[in-house]
């Protein structure tokens, strides 16, 4: 059975009371199930991490490495700013799917480029929680094509 | 029945021919039945154009206006030159998702920044052939949350 | 009698409709409308085009060639990315005067620079339909001095 | 009856001696004739002032307040430099109208970015002292909407 | 009775003994002492917090949501690298003030700009522990007003 | 007794009718007033002065020398234009703070730059009228420990 | 035989007519009949195209695909903004030569950045009419060499 | 008899109790007695003014034309920020040489760029106040061209 | 005895694994024993660190003050975007050498710069495990003169 | 009878030898030879020098004066770095033709710019030993139109 | 009696026939006449170099340590682009005055920077041969006053 | 036997007595003296060069081709300005080690930028003299493994 890791980010699990006008209403608990829901339909297994510590995100990253067939995440604020979780997808020999809650595109200047977005397979952000989604469904056909 | 306008950008008609390292090997009529078949199953209607002219964008983006529910865009090597199709996009009532084909953020520095992804509701990007049917699939659920 | 070519550039045939809170609500029409009593008043000709094509529009420019006296302009989108357009109307010998609607400066930073101006004969931006009355009179002063 | 405040700013004084080549040999003293007999025929009133100093414009914009209906103002070199023009502008509640005699996009980098252009309603600029008669031109029409 | 988080960034541990040409000669134990008093005699309470970690100032400042009125941080070397502090901040709703012991303006480029400024109510600095005492003064009446 | 300069940058006599969004709704007659009372209180002398111009200001500083222990200025729009100013400041052998009412940091790019941050003791910005109280209780500070 | 495409990019129809200083006096239709020559006694075919729309110029290099051997193209101002044309370049197999009729390096600055240089096997620029019959040249030895 | 004015820009009357590491001992009424017996030596009449204020130095430049044959200035602190003064040097028939005591390339970054510069006949820079003596003999020199 | 602290930052513990085309095939325990090796030829005391974690790495080198008489570190990842861990070693009074496995200069742009550098005595880059053995024989050397 | 000077820059004595991938496998020896061959034909007389001195190619340059009718230079790396070289060519009176092996265009971004082609009639690069012949070629049609 | 080494950087060997426009027509044989006869008048002995090389200039300078009081140098092209020459007056014991006979700051912008300026006493530019002669007056004073 | 070749740039051979506070006390010949040791020690034969002639290195490099195993070169102020000299070690087939004696990233912002980083091996900087031993060490195992 495959299985797929999925963190979340720095501040993320306000999610729902944060911003919504800018991340939605949707708490992070929600998205949690119907990823679960979606990983049964699709038979694989999913285990999922939140952090606020850029150091316990590389080690979560690091530890993928022959548990996991695909990394799904979102950076959050890391994206911008940390080339050590770069640096952990790119040693750890996982593919890895890079999602976004918000548009990017449309926020403050800093947030346009992503340290992250090289390294990843590919990238989904701006549909809200729905990112999510579609971005665990691009991380389960990798998984099934390995 | 909800409608969606799929548009390809300049230079897609070749995929399959074009650069099969950095697009992948199939070719736009595969993704195009692949996309139709998606359609049928959701029961929505599409119509796919493609145009390597970026004025005949800008008409088509024009007239899906009160025709069409969602645009569904791979803008091309317009990405990164067009304020006119950006301005047509913010013209018209109509929600449009971004996508590519290929990793832009793992290519040229010239493909880093996009002109579109600002006036678009998200971006799905990187994963081949998949970032159409992921992308269809997000433009689906907005017309039917419409 | 003296001859004055007006075109409009992408997306321009949308105005009234088109982010109203940025160009206004005056349609098009009756823009071209006012134009046609302004220059019925000073005896002046005008032929008035629209295109969402940049290479149109530099069709539209050579023609203008021995044929126009002036060249009154807004081009929209094309103001930030055709060299093409600005180096037809430096290949004619017709003046051009130059027009937007908006105040440019207050918008995107990418609104800011524009290719047409170094190449125009002045600018008139930002007071709404009212630019292009104000953008034809010095227009019908340039030809009348001729 | 409507009354507009006329600003020449610095070096405006020497107009007509001050290299014709770029700004035109019609002198001040005639372009504010020219500019009287206009408000005589639009039946407003008008001030004319002209400093060389920085803070006697700043004095003269926060004086307009309550006493004039629009602004208009040829800022010349503060135009590049000036951010308590700009803000006396944004501070007064009166509309603001910039000309320029020359093009200035066609001269000098540092000329080609203008502080005060994001707090004016339009600019109107490189007709030489025509210029100044549209710009007053729509003055006029923003003072009588009022 | 009002509560004020007070938060020590990193490496302001070693206060008095660090560069003290730069910081000053003051410990932080010093500045903890007095600032429990100016809290005594303005019947406010603190916590005082110091932590040389990124994510465990995220963790905080979360937690300070509904239990703490003000944060006052000084982020140190975190004010020009954490964008995860900064959506920390923005994401609770806790107004906060920045405060920082030398002039940040007076030394190394990178340390001019602050990521963490936007989104604070405002800033205090250069007046080395002084900046800890007018920085708790401003948050206690911000405390006061709620 | 000691003595305090206190110099009011160009647009700041609006205070309380300019932009009350960005500056607040206290006049400056009753900032003024407030500053009075703290000085009276500390037993220090206080002198206020508000100019529109950069040379006044120039002056003010440079007469300052030997007439006052420091200098409380909010040098406005000159933060980010006036060399004069810093060199005045830097001239003289009287220490400096810096105040602004609104957080400049959250503004305009060209607003986060201060050409007198680096010459002045600290700076107190973004706390609105309380940015004066605690930019004089610092000046105080700094006259007694001379 | 061995086929060569040549395309003149926008406004260059007007050659000979325009801005004789920077393009020189030969007419484009003189050009063509030289390079006929030329083609004629190296016994290779060519054909010519012109054309001021970015969009046409995609079509044709995509239509060269299998049909000629090497390209001549001088894309005038589509070099400097025209992403499409390079990715056309990029997706067809035809090795392409650059040429341009002015020394680009010796006017505006916009004009020394080209998107199709990166694309083409070389360049030959600033010999006037020459350029072509230099640019054509090296495309027959590249044809021959096949 | 030929006449220089000489303008000693802001700051300049502090001239020995300023910052004497940067800008010397000499005291500026020192560097006016030695340049009158240059004058006198040289059988040219020199007059001497000083200012704070851009636009008085603006208008003292504005009244040499016709009076004086030559300007010397040190435009100090306006040298970095005033496109007035430099626009009344291009506007006045007066040939200009530009002085500055300490060596502005040594100095912060945003001196080393003058607006003046481009406008001069020359400049003198570093040597203190040998700088005016040097300056002014190249004055007098080119008077005595005239 | 002297002693030195060495400090392996992030994703190095994945050194013979991660990337071997760029840092080589040797693993972090091999470093470790040839550095024993080295440590106890030179008869100085090693004490070797890895972590994930900046505030870790910050946390370290403040425990190094008074118990080392050298840091050797490679910050690895952290080099480009760690403020806090160059001010933790210019808070310390420690030596510290810098040392990476690659040619960080023949990488990608953001990796030419380093926070680090400026702070740290020298710098030994590019020869792989090498980098290690050299850097430590410098710290070693420096320790011995100490 | 017409002469040619040619210079070839640095480390093109090398070629053939020199990294074949970029330079290709053809000698410096062989390129002159076919150079002989062309001139021989062409009734013109060529120099050939090659140096990787700078100040040894202004040198050469400097002679050519009044001996040649035209240069034809490959500066190499002298390309993007030489003032000097520039300026001898603008000295003196003799036309130059500028030539490069390798499209650098397609190479590091410090190759793109060049400080030599400003200065020069024309360029041809990016068809190996070819660039040469093209280039010889032009520079004779040069000297004969003479 | 006092020595001063003249140095004339590359190209100042044409002086006279180079670009008049830029540089004048005064040979370097007459500058150096006059420049002897300055050198006399004052009781001073004067050596004068010219190289187009950049090592011999670097030489000249080394060997001036000890020979020389003073050194003045027109660097010509080497301003802008020689760290080497810059080092070695940064290195020798000798101060030094640079002159440029054109404004280098009305020029091309990459002529606007010097790397030499930072470590020269002070500068003298654009009053053609008279640079060199008020250059000298000030080494010559320099040279006194050791 | 093992040969490498030391290259020293330019200044270097005033070492000892060239700005100490920066390069050390140590002359050349001393640390020349060292290396010869350790080479005897190490069994390998070196020779020494220096020139501050950048033409001149590029000519030693070239003939080291075949004749020496490494080269260790302190390129000097050419480390920031030498295209030629970069292009010299990537066209010989000697692999090169890159040394300085200061630390370039606690310098001049221009000193810290490398162009020959990216063609070295690897680079050792800030250790003084102990740089050289530390760099001839490296350069030695380099040549013992080939």
């Amino acid at each position: 059975m495959h299985k797929i890791l999925i963190i979340h980010g720095p501040n993320l699990n306000l999610l729902g009371t944060r911003e919504p006008g800018v991340y939605g209403k949707v708490s992070i608990a929600k998205i949690n199930r119907e990823m679960a829901e979606i990983a049964k339909k699709s038979k694989v297994q999913i285990k999922i991490e939140q952090s606020n510590h850029e150091g316990e995100i590389v080690d979560l990253i690091q530890k993928a490495n022959g548990k996991f067939d695909v990394i799904l995440i979102n950076p959050a604020a890391y994206t911008h700013t940390s080339v050590a979780i770069r640096d952990a997808i790119a040693a750890v020999n996982v593919p890895t799917v890079e999602v976004h809650l918000s548009n990017i595109y449309a926020r403050e200047e800093f947030r346009h480029t992503s340290l992250i977005s090289p390294v990843a397979v590919g990238q989904v952000s701006g549909f809200g929680a729905e990112s999510y989604f579609l971005g665990l469904e691009a991380a389960i056909n990798i998984a099934k094509k390995k």
